[in-house]
This record gives structure tokens, C-alpha cells and sequence, in this order.
């Protein structure tokens, strides 16, 4: 009987989800581990922030605020935009969902610029949609005509982050401004990695209302745990993500540590400043081992390793002296690894261990 | 240049989110008021389960455990269940929506019990669905045959709650094993209020596998602002719906407060006999005021007013006094008010407002 009701049951899945067995899981991280693989901020909180924190912790039994708005006001007013022009996430990752749910339909497509974000394959695989890879032009520049005029044209929307992920490239904000410009698509611009870039495109929003920036606290605010991220644009676009936006979406931590860090974004510039400097020491560090570094405006580096090994091979090797950097699934990146930038120590550790593997002793 | 572009991305919406305009947002709520209208829990957290939530913020700065590993081992060992049987959610609410999202295309239909909880009228407009109400039986029982043989019958899932909101009442576990057992589809049984009710229907889960419970830390462990939830049911129901789940859909707080309510559960016992015992000192108190009340299984009471007036004229009444408590939206409930249980000081400034309002003295 059980067997049948079963079937039953997933007979009643909609269609997109019929077709969809289980998904792979990623094994729990380790806590022994150096975590150099997914781009954390491994510093504590300031003083101001993590009492704020703990004080929302006694106003533990009542729901959050509806609609995110004590933080959507702060975040307006820190970024110069009106409150309807913000929608608030628990992490960007929330609001990218929100995105692919709110504009595919089975069979649509959606353009991402690769290499990019893997989880986008993900996201368009559950709404039955197609994703569009767009190779990035030479040196990193946007691919325009492609873009305008390729299959991209087709699309719901177009996804780029800047600086991008996984190159830690930056394309000028007049480059972005002439595809926005251009195009009648809608333009989702992922600004994860902008505190360790010279520029945002945050000055075009108010122009454009087919540009969506997307920002996150869990890059350059240590708070990858606490799941804070926003969506900024065209109040529109804005109200059309907020309507499909689950109820209480937030927790009262997440509230609360995003007013707060938006209050005191200036207690972040020390730190900034510090992987902004480590950033350069490790680069030159990994080029005089043989390593080569794609100059970097985010808080991670991609080295194509030495000849002779592949990343994976990289990746495993460094494992076993406990350090955890990231290999990449796209094609062209097979000889690379992405390093986080974290503390002093994290950074020391990682050279160590690179020499070590290296067989080679340098003074530093 | 700006309003062509605007009506090109809004026709890039998908099918059912272009028919969407702005849905209402409800106001911010006050702190001034003593608030009886959505069911909290008004106490603190134990001092164990505060410890932990305090160490987890200095882990802010990684990324969340993914897919909710350790809560939900905690929460499978806790409910005697394997751990592939447990979603863990950010809230009940989110796991609702995922069903929705898993179960339904547009021009699909989905049951529930009515009076039920009025979130599943906007779940179900946004996957462009048709929410059928099957009014609750006399006296609050199932009503079996139209569940069994009618419109349900057509439902991809049907959706309960028990106790249910708003009315309190709670129908034998018998029954709900009945309907399960007769009933090819899904039945998604909400037990947010099951630690207020004499009996739970956990022990079905392993016999029927078209049994899904949904259960919430934010009525009975006081963890409403936290958002804490989760879904519990045959390995493949629960496996399908993990596959859309939103990576890191739970910050590192949600997490730590989880594991260690589930190991301090003892801690509420207290907690439960004094709303227990208030339900029904609160219960007797406005019987002899005038106002007719369901026998409550909940932390709430459905309460007709006295007659000449409303519900909607007792809630503004109320709130004139600081008292928030809520009006239903369903029919045959105009003239009702549902009052949550919170401490007794807030249950007796309740009381002093009716009589007030009532203009009567009575010794208390």
C-alpha cells in the first residue's frame, strides 16, 4: 500500500519537479581545517555590531518586522535610494531565487556571463528554464555584441557580477552603464565582491530601470553566517521580487546585525584595508612560486598552479596539510585553484604549505 | 526611454507574476502595545539554549552548516525519526512555500480546511493555483466524505492543521490516521500547536507515506523571531523537497538555537503548564463576561463577543487600550476575536480592558 500512495504522491509533483531526483549534498565542513574555499571575512564582528546582536536576541519571541523595514529604511538611506527602491534577503542568495522564480517560466532562458556563479545552474534547473553561458570577452571585458544582439537577446534576464566570481576581474562601471544602456533586458548585477573594487554601479540605479544590483554583508561585513543581502533597483522590479517573498524571510538577528553593520560600515575599513594588503603580498608570493595570479579586485585569487599538476591535484595536496581552497567547475579553469584571503596567520599557513608541496624553502 | 525599458523587463515576468500587481504590506507593529494577536510566546529562552545562540554569533562570519545537518540529526533523534525524514526550515512558513512550489503548476488546485490559516491564499495565488476551502464538519470534526469523494479528491495536496488556527479545536489522532489512510494524496497535517494538545500524529509517519507534519519552535519554545521549523515525512517527500530548498536557508543562529531547544525541550514544561493553565483561566474569566469561547487545545482563544457588536469594533476597542488581538478574515467569524495566551500580567490587563470596555466591575 505504502508503495503505491507513494507513487501517488509524486505523481502529484508539478512537472518541472517530476523530472527532478534528488539533488547532490555537500559534505559539512571541518572546523580543523584552514577555510580558504568560500570567500568568508574571518574576522569578528565590530564591538557595536555583535551587541546589537546579542540585545535581538531578547526579542527572541516575537516574529520579525514584516517586510524588512527598519532595514530596507537603513539600507536606503546608506545607499541614497528611496525604501521601495530596496528589497532586503536572507543573503543574496534569497533574492537570486526570488529572481529566477519570478521570471522563468518552463523553457525560458536566462544569460549568465561565464565563468560565473555555479550555483546559477542550480537555480534554472528548478524552474526548467535553460542557462545561457556567454563566454566573457578577452581580458575580461563584456562580450557586447554577443550580449545585444546573441542569444542572450532572448533571454529574461542577464546575470554578471562585478568584480566577477571566479576571476576577481572588475570591468569599468562605463562599460556596465553602455550594457545597460543598450540592452532592453533585464540586467542583474551581482556586487558581492564591491568593497575590494574600485567602483560600483550603484550611481546608475536611479537611470535605469533594467538594472538590479544585487549586495551582500557575507563578503566584506563578516556575516556570511547571519544571511543578509540586498536587492536594489527599479521600485517596480523591486515590489514585483518583495510580492513573492516568503513572510518573515528574516530572522531578528538578521535585522538586527544589518542595521547595525550599516551603521557602522566605517568599523569595516581596517579590515578592507587588510585583505586589500594581503591580497597583494600572497599574489606576489604565489607568482614567485610559479604560480599564475589574475590581478584581483575581490577577497580571493585565481592562480593557474604550475605546469605539471592539475588543480584538483593542487586541491587534495593542500587538504592533507589542512588547508581548503576551491577548484572550478568550468572549462579552462581545470588548471586553477581560488584562494580566499583571510588573516595574517591563514595566509602564512597557505604559503607554508604551498613551499611545502614545492619542496622549496623561501625566507620571507 | 526609462518607462519602455520598465514594461520590457515587467514582460519578461513569467506568466502568473506578470497578472501580479503589488500585494498589501501590513504596517510595523508597536512595542508599546501588549501583543495577543499572532500567537507568540512571551518569555525568554532557557539559559542554556541563550548560551548557545550567543556563542554561535562569534561563528557569524562562515557560512551556515549546509543542508541543516546537525539540526536535523538533532530534531530526528529528538522525534525518533531518521534524519533523510526531516527538513529543517527557516520558519514553517518556508517549508509551506516550498510545497507549494513542488506541488503545483498554474490551474492546479490545493484543499484546505477552512477556517484555516490565511497565508495559503497568497501561497496559492503565487503559483497561480486555486485554493479550495472545504469547510471543517459539525462540532469540528473532518469532513471526510467531501475530503474523500469530493473537490479534494482533485487537490494535489490537502492541508490541515491540528489544533487549528484559528479556531483551537483538535481532532482525534484516529481520525487524522482515517482520512491518511483513505486518502491517496498528501496530506500536510500543521501541528504548530500540538505541544498545547492532549496527542500528536508523529507515530504515522512511518506507517504512511503520504503524511507530511509540519512543526514550528515560534508558538510553544518561544522562538518566533528566530524562525525555526520543520517538515517530517517518507524519505522521498522530504528528499524532493530538500532538492529546491535555497542553499543556506538558515542563519548560524536558527542552527544553534535548534540543536539546543531540542536538548533542553524539559526546559518548557513550565513554560507549557502556565499557558495551559491561563487558557483556561482566561476562558472561564470572559465566558462570564459575555463572550462565548471554543474549548481551546492552543496558546489562543476564538472568543465570540457579546452580542450588538463585532469583532472588528472589540479590536479597535482593544487596541484603543493598547491590547492588540486579531479579527479573522473568514466567513462566520466576523463576530469573533482570537486572543493569544501570553503572561498573566498581560492576560489580566486583557481582562481589565474588556471590562472596561464592558463598563462592569467584577472581582477578581
Amino acid at each position: 500500500m505504502s508503495d503505491a500512495k507513494l507513487q501517488s504522491v509524486l505523481s502529484s509533483l508539478s512537472k518541472v519537479h517530476r523530472q527532478l531526483d534528488s539533488l547532490p549534498s555537500s559534505p559539512a565542513p571541518d572546523a580543523k581545517y584552514v577555510k580558504l574555499n568560500t570567500n568568508e571575512n574571518p574576522f569578528a564582528l565590530p564591538e557595536a555590531v555583535m551587541e546589537s546582536a546579542v540585545a535581538a536576541l531578547e526579542r527572541q519571541y516575537l516574529y520579525p518586522e514584516d517586510n524588512n523595514t527598519s532595514l530596507r529604511k537603513a539600507a536606503a538611506a546608506s545607499y541614497d535610494l528611496s525604501t521601495d527602491q530596496v528589497i532586503a534577503g536572507n543573503g543574496s542568495s534569497e533574492l537570486l531565487s526570488l529572481i529566477y522564480k519570478a521570471f522563468l517560466d518552463p523553457g525560458d532562458s536566462v544569460a549568465m556571463l561565464s565563468p560565473g556563479f555555479a550555483f546559477n545552474h542550480k537555480l534554472a534547473l528548478l524552474q526548467g528554464a535553460r542557462l545561457l553561458e556567454i563566454k566573457w570577452g578577452e581580458a575580461c571585458l563584456l562580450p557586447m555584441h554577443k550580449l545585444l544582439f546573441g542569444p542572450a537577446k532572448e533571454a529574461k534576464f542577464i546575470l554578471l557580477a562585478n568584480p566577477n566570481n571566479p576571476t576577481g576581474t572588475f570591468v569599468p562601471i562605463a562599460d556596465i552603464e553602455s550594457l545597460v544602456a543598450q540592452s532592453d533586458r533585464l540586467i542583474v548585477l551581482d556586487e558581492a565582491y564591491v568593497d575590494f573594487a574600485p567602483d560600483s554601479a550603484l550611481r546608475l540605479i536611479d537611470r535605469y530601470s533594467n538594472l538590479l544590483i544585487l549586495r551582500t554583508f557575507s563578503k566584506s561585513y563578516a556575516a556570511a553566517g547571519i544571511r543578509i543581502g540586498f536587492g536594489l533597483g527599479h521600485p517596480e522590479v523591486i515590489g514585483r521580487l518583495r510580492n513573492i517573498q516568503n513572510m518573515f524571510n528574516m530572522n531578528v538577528i538578521g535585522h538586527a546585525v544589518g542595521v547595525s553593520i550599516l551603521a557602522h560600515r566605517a568599523a569595516y575599513d581596517e579590515n578592507h584595508s587588510h585583505i586589500k594588503y594581503e591580497r597583494e603580498r600572497v599574489s606576489v608570493a604565489l607568482s614567485q612560486l610559479g604560480f599564475s595570479v589574475t590581478p584581483s579586485h575581490a577577497n580571493f585569487l585565481l592562480a593557474r598552479v604550475p605546469a605539471g599538476r592539475d588543480g584538483t591535484w593542487w586541491h587534495a595536496c593542500l587538504k592533507r596539510r589542512k588547508i581548503l581552497v576551491a577548484v572550478l567547475p568550468d572549462d579552462g579553469l581545470e588548471d586553477c585553484i581560488r584562494v580566499s584571503i583571510g588573516t595574517k596567520p591563514q595566509m602564512d599557513a597557505l604559503l607554508a604549505a604551498v613551499e611545502d608541496i614545492l619542496g622549496v624553502q623561501t625566507f620571507r
